[in-house]
């Protein structure tokens, strides 16, 4: 019997959590499947994934260099927890389903190669010869295949399904830009036309294809068509047409296939997520059934040990909701239809409104509810108190466009200061404090929370000040960004701007399941990028002029665009800086430059880095994402 | 009688049109009425519409200078057509009517506002005083206000629907701009930081909104962050989240906004002109209906009658075809719910597939039937000859990248283009010549024209070339363009491409529309900025090295990035060179540049017009028709 209920419990929890992991029945593999579930066990998995990533900020080439034997020992103790782990879940889960599923595979070749890889390279190392770690790219395998993830996993589903039909749109685009770039070859190859820097204007056939495929993503307009345009205006009308066709037409078209697959992708998706809570909690019912009457139900007593085996920490008085929703009838006993909705009934975030006193209230009834006190209460429960604290906002502004320097300004912010915390305090005065930081208070706690930073930053910086005689640079930064972050605030009295903000606040979790996807992809990208170009370009202090720090570190830069708009930092040279240069991509604008920069330190080819880059992640991720945010505004507006 | 069946013919034509003009019922209004939808009177209005937006290129500045009396007089020519056709509508519809319709009054008034600027114009020109001829930004209100121009009304009322939903978005959008403009003059206003041109970073509240308005374009990423980041690289972390949240998330949301109210607008629409052919169509049936038993019906002379009056030119057997759908039991009449299915019915295009001979075999049929022939005709449609003839155009397209000063070359291409020509001449000789070229025949006629331009176009090339002994660089160039469009054939043989190209030329009549609707903002911003910028930037020769035309004209460029990029010719001196600056704009890239040159030329203040720009056509237009493209695929998909 008690194995049958922990048995049911781990239907309802699969349910409630979508989880679609198959584990055997045994009351052994039970407690394991339980143990495997744990929270500590999946935040130790997530902390040792973590490590594993972090590791290349240490590796060269390193933001903070340790020696090649420290980070190989750390990441064979990743190594071994992701082992373990695996070892853990085929325990669990049946061995034919467990070899079936290629999650497992991956993450067992990616331990091998890994451990290859170390020792490869560890023994090249010992006898002094520089080789690759290549391995080190393949380490988002972790975080995309461990059954955490199963977020990212469905965004990289979706990305898959686009592709067959985005391929042949691609391949549509790619022809047209083909037969345009044999157009200009021959339209402008002849005419000895030269471009701003002085180099022949479109004669080489690769690096027309270049130019067009910058020029889809408007990065070199209208530079790429100025020559023509001075030799001839007609010739405008070549580039127009490629613009209007290509950046415009294919790029919206790309935007709806994604789009169009990303929405059939997640009607699918939705369709067999349901259809698996529907089976998990069928056999949970199953284990539980007795037969009263003609029909099968679960005992009132039995459903409440039930649940409290889901949810150890259930409060009574939600159980008892969920009990009389679950029982209409108040029959002692819950039918099949009602039964099955449990998991999602867990999902249902319950709110305890309870009409309480205020403590002050509790604690001294006379004062609080004195005619002084009333009279505050009411008037900070006033519309014109909150348009009072909306002047003294916007007078706040004014006061930080101003000069600061001036001390009557300084002197001001701390009045403002004061004027914050006066508010918060007359307000928690006011209203009943637990009720006020609610769980779903997000705009209470956004006011409070910014302004005791604030408060605390202020207070600090004026101490280290005052004892040191100079200003933290640091901690002066973090005031002032606090300072100005508090006017935000003025956004709670808009209504349509709360709507606005709420929406975006409850896609929020979504748009963090994108970063997953983009830290994977950059991670890949930036692991790749520093094993190729690596110290190639390095970054000298702005003040140094010399001939070297003006190229970069290297002479292959000379005369290039690269230097003389000085990107010597958008280098290779770390995590960090590469993490900056895949975002600089990403945006798109003077990607050319960058490509252009890295191509002539190392070798014409190096393009194809960033021509891979730029359709994969905007091409791709950065359509899902607007697909994404339509679809959800769709649903919110 | 007559009347009854003119009245009903209007209604029915209106119903097919979709056109909700209220009209007098009287029998002369009704033929004034036939006469303000006869095709020759809308002609007349377009040509009179072109002429007008036309003038602006023969106004000064102009791009082919006339006197200012040949303009003028052509503009009054133009206004006294367009109140002719207003007074016609006037006769038309009933006085309540007129009158009430804000399109009517627009007209009039533009048509008496341009008067007076062209006599207090000519007044003033007369006694040498220059002004400013203001009332051309308003032409396009003619172009607008026309019945005639539904669409483009359609799209601007979609525009217009939308602007308070966004109204708010963009309030938040903007309010976050300043929210990180004076952080940034906080952060770094005071660190003494440098632009790679050595201006101060970051120092002016103004000049940091600018900075960041572009910075949400994307077009001055990375150079804006470069400084605060070679300063400090944790400085990186502003820009990132600013472009996270302005340029990712807030454009998103425009994007999210106008498509839902685009879809909204759309299916209102659609509805209101479901509702309106309905109502007319019942109002035509009540004017013919007979009782028959117990229904009202029209009998089938009366509705032959009918038919014939909406399309005079209908083909006997189409009629038939239309009535044998209308009358579905042969009863001699039409019912009321088949006669209100006319209009549809007349706009469904009915394609003749008539099985006929080819014209050779009723010619010499012993020829085109004999073995030979026979054998013939079926290697032209064997699979194997589309293959052979792609494989053909693919070495043509080596032929093409290949040089053609080689003689060899150079005769390939005739051989080539007679290649071709037997392809066309042999598919004729084997497939019927009508049904080859139906109407529905999208890829043949394309095929064909191609291949016959480009024959005449060499042929005149080589004529002129051996009489004169030297080429004709603009037939040379069309030469080149068609020989490389004929490349584009190969998207024939692939079925994925045919069906890309075909849902594209589908809505090609909407994007149409999109062409008209541009053209109207273009106009109005072209003709504005002609009257503030026109002569302040001049473009001189490539060649020319003077210290003036390094500066473009106006030695207020010197050190403008907008000189050094050669930009001299991105000016408003005509209406061609302001269309093409204006596209650049549309485009983004760059637009900082070109903004901060014409406001170096004239006042800070003229970037206000550029930013105007990009809200209305980037933010509003391109947003309306990513929509358009994305709603487009979705029901051709
Ligand atoms: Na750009």
């Amino acid at each position: 019997m008690v194995h049958d209920l922990l048995l049911a419990a781990a239907y309802v929890s699969d349910a409630q959590y979508s989880r679609n992991v198959p584990f055997e029945t045994s009351p052994q593999t039970i407690r394991l499947y339980y143990f495997y579930n744990h929270w500590t066990m999946r935040a130790a998995t997530n902390f040792f994934i973590f490590v594993d990533l972090s590791l290349a900020l240490f590796e060269e080439p390193a933001l903070f260099p340790l020696p090649f034997l420290a980070t190989s020992i750390a990441e064979v103790l990743c190594l071994t927890a992701f082992f373990g782990r695996l070892i853990h879940f085929a325990k669990v889960t049946p061995q034919t389903v467990f070899w079936k599923d290629t999650k497992n595979i991956c993450i067992m070749v990616t331990i091998v190669l890994t451990l290859v890889d170390l020792i490869v390279y560890g023994s090249l190392e010992a006898i002094n010869i520089h080789s690759v770690r290549w391995s080190r790219a393949l380490r988002p395998v972790f975080l995309i295949n461990f059954p955490e993830s199963r977020q990212i996993r469905r965004a990289f589903r979706s990305i898959r399904n686009t592709l067959p039909d985005i391929l042949y749109v691609f391949l549509l685009f790619m022809f047209n830009m083909l037969i345009f770039s044999l157009m200009a070859l021959k339209l402008f190859g002849d005419r000895g036309l030269k471009t701003v820097e002085g180099s022949p204007y479109f004669t080489n056939i690769l690096e027309i294809i270049f130019d067009l495929y910058v020029l889809v993503t408007t990065a070199n307009s209208p530079d790429v068509m100025m020559p023509a345009y001075d030799f001839n205006r007609w010739y405008s009308l070549y580039f127009i047409t490629y613009i209007i066709i290509n950046t415009y037409i294919f790029m919206s078209v790309f935007l709806a296939v994604v789009y169009n697959n990303y929405r059939k992708h997640l009607k699918n998706e939705i369709r067999k997520l349901v259809y698996l809570k529907h089976y998990k909690m069928v056999e949970a019912f199953n284990l539980l059934k007795v037969k009263v009457g003609a029909e099968f139900v679960v005992k009132e007593a039995e459903w409440r040990r039930l649940t409290k085996v889901v949810v150890p920490d259930i409060s009574s008085s939600h159980l008892e909701l969920l009990l009389r929703i679950s029982d209409e009838g108040q029959k002692g006993h819950v039918d099949k239809t009602n039964f099955l909705r449990l998991a999602d009934l867990l999902n249902i975030q319950v709110i305890t409104i309870s009409v309480r006193r205020h403590p002050l209230e509790a604690w001294m009834p006379r004062v609080y509810k004195s005619s002084v006190s009333l009279f505050i209460q009411k008037v900070v429960q006033h519309r014109i108190f909150v348009w009072i604290y909306d002047a003294i906002i916007l007078l706040n502004a004014i006061f930080i466009a101003l000069d600061e320097k001036n001390p009557f300004i300084s002197y001001a912010e701390w009045l403002f200061l004061s004027l914050y915390v006066i508010e918060i305090l007359l307000k928690l005065y006011t209203y009943e404090p637990k009720a006020y930081f609610g769980r779903k208070q997000f705009w209470n706690w956004f006011d409070t929370l910014i302004i005791i930073a604030a408060l605390v930053a202020t207070v600090a910086n004026a101490t280290i000040q005052s004892a040191r005689k100079y200003n933290s640079q640091q901690i002066l930064d973090i005031v002032l960004v606090l300072r100005i972050l508090r006017l935000l605030r003025v956004i709670i009295s808009i209504q349509r701007f709360r709507v606005i903000v709420t929406t975006l606040i409850n896609i929020g979790p979504t748009i963090l399941t994108f970063g997953g996807l983009v830290l994977v992809v950059y991670y890949t990208f930036a692991i790749i990028g520093m094993e190729v170009f690596q110290g190639k370009v390095r970054f000298f202090d702005p003040n140094v002029t010399t001939p070297d720090a003006l190229v970069c570190g290297n002479p292959a830069l000379k005369d290039a665009a690269f230097a003389r708009d000085r990107y010597c930092k958008n280098n290779f040279n770390d995590l960090a800086a590469s993490f900056v240069v895949l975002i600089e991509l990403t945006v798109v604008n003077q990607w050319h430059i960058i490509a252009e920069g890295f191509s002539l330190v190392t070798h014409p080819t190096a393009k194809l880095y960033f021509i891979f880059f730029h359709i994969v992640v905007v091409i791709l991720i950065v359509n899902i994402f607007i697909a994404f945010i339509l679809e959800a505004f769709f649903v919110a507006y």
